[in-house]
Formats: C-alpha cells, structure tokens, sequence
C-alpha cells in the first residue's frame, strides 16, 4: 500500500523550512488505518510483547490498536501534569528549551516486556526520553514501531547509542530529505 | 467483567471534592481493553458507522481501537493549533472560562455516518462540542461512546436536548454521585 501518498504535507508548519507530515489523511483512511496496524502488529508477534506503551498524543492513535490487534494492555506517557497519580518524569532538550513526559510509577512492572509506539520518528528526542522512563521502571523495550521515519534528522542513531539495534526500531515510512 | 473494580479513584484531583477516575489501570489490562473495544463496537455494529471520530486525548485511547475494531478510519478532534492543515473551531464553556475544539475542514464529508468517542461522559461539554464540529461539516452523528458516564453531571440530557436519544449514548460504567 503506497502509504506516502495518504500522508498529507504541510509546507511550513509548524514553522517556515519544515515540511510537516500530515498522518490525519492517512488514519481517516479505513484500509491504511487497517494496514497500518496489521503491519506494526506483524513484525512485533512473537517477540512477548507485554504492553504497548504510547506517547502523547499521535501515538496514541497508532498505539492504542497496535495493542488491541496484539491483545496486550495500553500504558500513557503524558506530558506533565496530566497523569493524576504518582509519576516519575523525564527532561529532554528541544531545539529551543526543554520539555517533559510523564509515566505512572505504578504503570509497568519489572521486567515487562515493552513496546514503544509514536506517529514520527525525527531527532529520536521524545521517544529516548519516553525508552529512559521504561528503563526508569526497570521494564524492558523490547522494540520501537513508528509509521513514518525522517532519517535524515538521527532518531535512529539516537535510539541505537541507548543500545537498542536496527531491528528493533520498526519504521513504515521514511523520509529522506 | 467488573471495569469499575480496573478504574482508580483519585480523591480531591484535579481539584478538591472532585474524585478523578483514573482509567490508565483499565486501559493497561489486556482483557478489560479487548473488553471495552469490543463492547462498544458490538453496541454500533450494523449501524453503518463510516468513521470514528475520537476527541483528544483520552478518546483517542478508547477510538481508534474501536476504528480499528470496526473497520473504519479514525479522524482526530483536537485542542486549538495542532491540527495543521485547515480547521473550523467551535468554543465551549467551562467551568471557570472556556475552551475549543477543531477538526480539519476535509476530515468528513457531508451525509458521513460518525461514531463519537470519549473516556468520560461528564457534563457533556466537551462532546456536545465535537457534534456540533460534526454537524457543522454536515456529517451525521450516529451515536455517542463512552467508557464512563457520570450520571450527575447531566452529560446524557445535554446531548438529547441536540436532537440525540438515549440508545445513540453508549456508556459502559456508570457513576451515579
């Protein structure tokens, strides 16, 4: 299924150079949302994922079904202060400042078998921020699923000088340039 | 099975007297997750449901499993300035102020058959905005699902003075003080 072509691009937004990728178009889309799922869950069946662990807020439109078609739980990192019990959170820098995830303490159990679950895989900032919270709570990730991947911003690399390996950072769609 | 006993009170949160539901335990139990997807989407089966619309963020968590589970696709109603390509805005009141919703010009189309979706039915604010957001793009909402509905708080009269009746409401725990 040519995926790239449901995926809408927004010329600069949210600021002028970024051409910002639009999944609404896509996830609207009854066969590409199917598809996309399908295709997640398939490269993660039999790797004993526990729970499917999404971030704020994209990747709980990917995330959510990713762990229903696997039949494992659904965990939240939230931005600050929206998680209503206790939480341990995480800092990461942005391009200008720095910004926080949040988890419940209570969310995943030692040794739990993870799998991390955003829309878009750029720097690798929100998701090695959201893979040092599982870590925080001695779970395992035991793989990343992204539907699109800009490879030319690091993300991969990122992720993998936290230890993780190529094969474990599943991407649909990428974005050279 | 007994989601009530799966959904942590969080006394006096986010403000005293207010007991938060927390629905982050629900959501992280396999079985209650498939339980809830499928007892809302055995609730609209048959009904011609087109697209699953799921108001951020917390319905996204319910919706697009229940998209996905159905068959169709999943639009996203989102806070004010993060969809990024052109929106319509309706505003609502709170509590103390107000707040908006938004949904992309071209996310539906007129005469569409659309499922509503949230965690929590309340006052009902906040979904009698995402339907207004659907009538205004001319699509038809076809029914309403919630996980929680706290029956207080008036949610369920507030969406049948738009015209909705009692069998288009779907909750599936109910909090009666």
């Amino acid at each position: 299924m040519d995926l790239k072509a449901l995926i809408r691009e927004i010329p600069d937004f949210p600021r002028p150079g970024v051409s910002f990728k639009d999944i609404t178009t896509l996830m609207k889309d009854r066969a590409a949302l199917a598809y996309v799922v399908r295709s997640l869950a398939d490269h993660f069946r039999g790797a004993g994922i526990q729970t499917v662990v999404g971030v704020e807020s994209r990747g709980y439109v990917l995330g959510a079904p990713l762990a229903y078609e696997l039949g494992t739980g659904f965990v939240l990192i939230r931005k600050p202060g929206k998680l209503p019990a206790a939480t341990i959170r995480v800092e990461y820098d942005l391009e200008y400042g720095k910004d926080a995830l949040e988890i419940h303490r209570d969310a995943l159990q030692r040794g739990e078998r993870v799998l991390l679950v955003d829309d878009l895989l750029a720097t690798g900032g929100t998701m090695s921020a959201a893979a040092r919270l599982v870590r925080e709570l001695e779970a395992e990730t035991v793989g990343f699923g992204f539907l699109i991947e800009l490879t030319f911003l690091g993300g991969r690399e990122r992720l993998k000088s936290m230890g993780f390996s190529d094969s474990q950072i599943v991407t649909l769609v990428r974005y050279d340039a």
